[in-house]
């Protein structure tokens, strides 16, 4: 089959490649329905992760399955299924701990920019409807596997509560989907940190109540206004940098928390300073199998509408330009059609 | 009067100091019960933490009321009280939010290893019992202003929840409360890493289910033994060096809480490294005054009894042997008499 491979820095190529096939008895191929391209994966594009081979790119998905391995017992051909991009048991004291990101056996997924994909560990991993999504549902549920998983984790690791104030710093496709997140789970005030026009009216559809364009020492005094001083009881850190950190930590308030989903590069904390500052923090890859019935049932029900992140759409031949749409922020976020 | 006064590393002297007085309408004047040392104030006797000039040291203290400032309207002279170390308005938002330890007119006590001490705020600082309490119960009273309201925090900060598996790091006084306080809060096991006897012993009687004497890398798989390779629920790190923290970092499971209350010397965190072990944590000077009524109403019950953390005590002019007892670990910590 075709598929998305990554050769080096900006190198894109949608060529042959061999098919996906059952490895190990755990396993499931699908047939995908649709995929897209995720913020994380412009780090090896734009050659600021090291990379020694030609990558399979692509970790979000969702379709039908059309072969399962001798050991796969929940998971059947011909099912509509989600799966998380952290493949999990579902199993192990991780995984019943919620965090399948985490996962004993866990590993990442891969080559889901292709119109057929591997999923391993399928009975845990998956997650399959009891019937065929319509045509207009697939980008929403496709949203589900990683980007809306992942901005809710962040509003979940952020202890966003009903009623409370939440600040959400960075307004890529994952920080929208947190403004989406702390939306259904009850906050007041969400406070989107954006300076982009079409993002910023993205973020008002998912449920933004303020909008923030300054930065810096500039956009944390802003914070600060519209809280009275106060801060936010709720960060969602969607973007991995030093000065987006520094923002959400001056941001939050004493024995408010910080949820952090963009991989942290270069940013480092200082103890004491956190100690002082007294901010509750937890990030991590999102354990998106814990959220996966939920955030269907939500899409299934039409009570969400998260594939509105999607603003390109292209035919899966046409990656490599859906790639530069994103690098160069002209695309908060390309879907693929297979 | 007379009164503890840190001149520099090793110096402490009990000398004539002025007495205190009403500086501000909201203070409160206390005759003190008893008094005791923190491990925290053998930073400075230490020379490890700078000092410009002469330290009136303690920020412990339970006594009774002698006179209140012209604003004071809940404490009265004549009450015995208990107070956080952490001086705070218990009004203000932070405050509301449970971390009077922020308290926007926040300071911290000072000057209480002596008999008469002031207490600013006295109204959003100070907690009154009822009735005078006996003579027996006063270290275990004098305990919850700190150094109990410190291992409580820890526990809480921990997320420590019943039916949990506890660590906790550090077998100073705050650490031993912090096995006492897990035991409250109805963690099922409960690991204090420690390798002396006394202490141990100590650990056992607060409810210590399981003891390592194992540090480093040794110490961590020990704790992996113990918990069949998952990690604890729960660590509370009461120690505060680089060397504490990765023994917390270690013996703590994927989406598990680190609460830490050991003021952070030289530690610092590596963003990327927190994300993937996908530790939460929360640390900070322990809002005392959040848990005041709740321990106060323990101790006078006769459920906990932490003031057996003392295993020194001295007449307060016998001070400087205390420091030096604690100091060459030959007491936990040290009461002294007033």
């Amino acid at each position: 089959m075709l598929a998305t491979v990554l050769h080096g820095p900006g190198d894109v190529r949608f060529e042959q490649v061999a098919d996906p096939r059952i490895e190990k008895p755990t396993d499931a191929i699908i047939q995908l329905s649709a995929t897209c391209i995720c913020g994380s994966d412009l780090w090896p594009y734009r050659g600021l992760q090291p990379q020694t081979g030609p990558l399979h790119m692509g970790h979000e998905y969702c379709g039908v399955v059309v072969e399962v391995g001798s050991e796969v017992r929940t998971i059947k051909p011909g099912q509509f299924v989600v799966g998380s991009f952290c493949i999990s048991d579902n199993t192990c004291p991780h995984c019943d701990f919620g965090f399948q990101s985490s996962c004993a056996q866990g590993e990442f997924m891969r080559g889901a920019q292709a119109p057929y994909a591997r999923v391993p560990l399928a009975d845990g991993t998956l997650v399959a409807t009891q019937e065929m999504p319509s045509h207009e549902l697939i980008p929403h549920m496709l949203a589900v596997s990683d980007v809306l998983g992942t901005g809710w984790y962040a509003g979940d690791a952020a202890n966003v509560r009903p009623g409370g104030t939440v600040v959400v710093v960075g307004d890529g496709a994952v920080g929208l989907m947190g403004v989406l997140a702390a939306s259904q789970m009850g906050a007041e005030r969400i406070i989107a940190m954006s300076r982009h026009a079409s993002r910023q009216a993205l973020a008002r559809e998912f449920g933004a109540t303020d909008l923030v364009a300054e930065r810096g020492d500039e956009g944390i005094t802003r914070i600060m206004e519209l809280t009275h001083g106060v801060g936010a009881d709720s960060v969602l850190e969607c973007v991995g940098m030093e000065e987006s950190m520094q923002q959400a930590m001056g941001a939050c308030r004493p024995g408010g928390t910080i949820g952090y989903v963009g991989v942290p590069h270069g940013v480092t904390f200082d103890g004491q300073k956190l100690f002082f500052s007294q901010r509750r923090m937890l990030g991590g890859p999102a354990p998106v199998r814990r959220f996966l019935p939920d955030l269907m049932d939500r899409v299934l029900k039409g009570s969400i509408h998260p594939g509105k992140v999607f603003d390109l759409q292209l035919p899966i031949a046409e990656v490599a330009e859906g790639y530069k749409a994103m690098d160069e922020r002209r695309a908060i976020k390309t879907l693929l059609r297979v």
